[in-house]
């Protein structure tokens, strides 16, 4: 055996120990918080002329791992993903492993081939009948970016040579609780944040605002959002397609966080109307559990707009005197240049778990959130939290019991965001949630 | 053990069996080819309801490795990319076990810590004495977008909020061989290809493009190359710079490729200048041979504009009543919401080999290079090689022996681009392909 495949062996002893077992274990900590100042001496940062020797450099691996937050522990409600995903990881290993890049089918053929099938079967759960179009991306932001940027192309498709000059100003309109992302994509583009009008998406208000807007600004795209970021709600889509019809705007469903409703019997009304929309973004990375990153961006469009809106026909990467079929190379649909092949981290889970196993964890996912509601309506005190919540934060962090996201919105104070989204939650972590919180903010009251 | 980590190990052997010694070992092919619609039988691709059993994903996961193109072999010159670098890949596996999103120092301590030291270390290379700033993005092609960006929020902040609609018409400037990266900016940010212009960067004939230009356009940004994609050529940085300075233009160099010169004080000179640029893109996943993606984007300021010029400010993440110092947060200098820790694959591999052996390596991988040119040279037929280049990599594909890109140029016919990184090459080869070019094409002259 060859001094790198020792290591590369010794490695992967310390990644399941202490990534995978140790991480998973409920007796364990989520985090162990150490400060800027501290953590940066505890890992000994500094690089130098010289190389460490294979033990030391396993120390440096263990200390990432152990100073790292566990976002695969059972207490982990931080962020919109959680828990561990055995297959998935497998497949992100393997993609590291084989360490290629999706520009053209020659030098990407399994991954080119699986993209397609995992993007048409997402296809076909949001309805699209006839198929369409897609691309992974890293990140949901991306996505979202992607649609704006091709429902500006479709509506004037010259912008990509000549720019915004000489375009009326253009307006887009996003869910009040819509992401961020949209935002940073009209900023990016060159739209302007301002032109991004954030309203309620009930049909009625926006008509009123496509009525407001009338002085030489047209609006072109919609962005509905199906599960937001704080508080999981959905748009009504089929209401938001009506009026998208009536006014030729591009109708953009940013499911990141919802599209996983599609996959359960039970809840896949939340999303209705979304075969209507020109476009989804859909990240399987969050409450579907695909490792980090998995985010696919679809559209309905089969005339490959999104080639045409994208592409800039790179001679060194897609000849066209090819030995094979040249549109199996995805590589000019992207703004990138060099992309991961994320949709393997799908498509092997999704493969050893069936259809069936995901809808299954998206119930219970969903159920365990209402026996969260539920319980908490019983008891006393938390309607109270109000400005503790920073406080109980710190001290939440500091004790590595637990991770949850706080936050305020609107003219609410200060409260937690729960995220339940990893099937080796039980009732018990979720009583413990509150029983934490109340023991952790008790001196507060 | 539970089942799933008795997965995990088994997954294990066969990525080591079959990703890492196979796939570096030169008895084996390169790749196997298989078309579209044979592979995609192979595959077996169906998502199917019901799941299937731990054996038939370790054989979906063998199949997966197998029909890939192995990157790592010491026979594949067909990417900017190449070889397998233990330690970054080692890295790059735990991230994905650890499976977290750079937003905040709190989810993500270790690797914001980590990518600050990366980068700190990335400027003093460049020469910014007084640091800067900078951030990973999953490529350069994000990397020089990032670069457009900032040149044009430095040129007028209200774009991000206005739109461009009032703006006058910006026009940047690339190197004639620049990436096309460059190009797909100028579409996404709304500033349109046609502004772009591509010109050999020696500075008069900038200047004179400059004075054709004064109706009413306004240049903001130029784009040097450092290490070209086809030729690998370095645009002269120092003589840009004196133009950029005199007319207020945003420098960024693209040195993607051409980067890794300035690990090796033999070869640094080729950069000449780079401490003058405004920002700077560089992919250690390229010649440094960091594991996909890694690529950087540094930037001079120190005002923070990289964070003004994308921030958000979302609520949910950002809070700013947190018990820490939330500078270290760093999720709002990006345009993405996740991102994942791309630098650890770096830093790691920087802690075992230390500064010396990336210098050697790329001393190396230079070396091997001239000695192809050398050796080249002598070798009769091969300017010949003209429009056979299709065929002769279609058989090269098909017998698997190794991979080489190849394409035209200007009114230059297809040749073969030969890109010589991985330590693991040697001269035979080197020898190697240019025999096996001459035989796969000697019937065809
Ligand atoms: C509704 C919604 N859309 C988009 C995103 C962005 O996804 P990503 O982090 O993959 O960029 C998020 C992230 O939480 C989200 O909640
Ligand atoms: C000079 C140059 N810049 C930028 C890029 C884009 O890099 P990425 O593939 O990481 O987007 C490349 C890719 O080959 C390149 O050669």
């Amino acid at each position: 055996m060859s001094a790198a495949e020792r290591f590369i062996h010794e490695a992967m002893e310390v990644i399941i120990d202490e990534a995978v077992k140790k991480a998973t274990d409920v007796q364990e900590k989520v985090c162990e918080w150490q400060s800027p100042e501290k953590l940066r001496e505890l890992l000994d940062l500094e690089l130098k002329d010289g190389g460490e020797s294979d033990s030391k450099i396993l120390q440096h691996c263990k200390n990432a791992i152990r100073y790292s937050v566990k976002t695969s522990h059972p207490r982990f409600f931080n962020q919109l993903f959680a828990g561990l995903e055995p297959y998935s990881m497998v497949a992100s290993f393997i993609t590291e492993a084989v360490k290629t890049s999706l520009y053209t089918y020659e030098v990407a053929p399994v991954f080119t081939l699986m993209e397609d099938a995992v993007l048409k079967k997402m296809m076909e759960l949001i309805g699209w009948d006839e198929g369409g179009d897609g691309i992974f991306n890293p990140g949901g932001s991306m996505s979202n970016m992607y649609a704006v940027n091709l429902a500006r192309y479709r509506f004037c498709p010259d912008i990509k040579e000549v720019g915004l000059y000489n375009a009326p100003r253009l307006v887009m309109f996003t869910s009040q609780e819509g992401h961020y992302s949209i935002s940073k994509a009209a900023a990016l583009l060159g739209l302007g944040t301002k032109n991004v009008y954030a309203s309620i998406l009930p049909p009625a208000d926006m008509l009123l605002s496509l009525s407001i807007l009338v002085q030489g600004a047209v609006p072109f795209f919609v962005n509905a959002t199906a599960g937001t970021t704080v508080f999981g709600a959905f748009d009504p889509v089929d209401e938001i397609a009506d009026i998208c019809e009536r006014h030729s705007l591009w109708l953009h469903v940013d499911a990141c966080w919802g599209g996983a409703a599609l996959v359960s019997n039970q809840h896949k009304h939340l999303l209705k109307g979304i075969h209507r929309a020109d476009s989804v973004a859909w990240n399987p990375h969050k409450m579907l559990m695909a490792c980090l990153q998995c985010s696919a961006f679809l559209i309905k469009d089969k005339t490959s707009l999104l080639q045409r809106c994208h592409s800039a026909k790179a001679s060194y990467l897609f000849q066209q005197d090819k030995f094979y079929d040249v549109s199996y190379d995805t590589g000019d649909k992207s703004v990138q240049c060099s992309r991961k092949p994320d949709a393997f981290k799908f498509w092997l889970m999704w493969k050893a778990l069936g259809s069936s196993e995901l809808e299954r964890r998206v119930d219970r996912a969903l159920a365990m959130a209402r026996y969260l509601a539920q319980t908490f309506k019983k008891r006393e005190g938390f309607h109270l939290l109000m400005e503790v919540a920073p406080v109980i934060k710190e001290r939440m962090m500091k004790t590595g019991s637990m991770m949850i996201g706080y936050q305020t919105h609107g003219d609410k104070p200060n409260f937690f965001r729960m995220v339940v989204i990893n099937p080796q939650v039980s009732k018990q972590d979720l009583d413990f949630v509150l029983d934490e919180i109340h023991s952790l903010g008790k001196d507060l009251r």
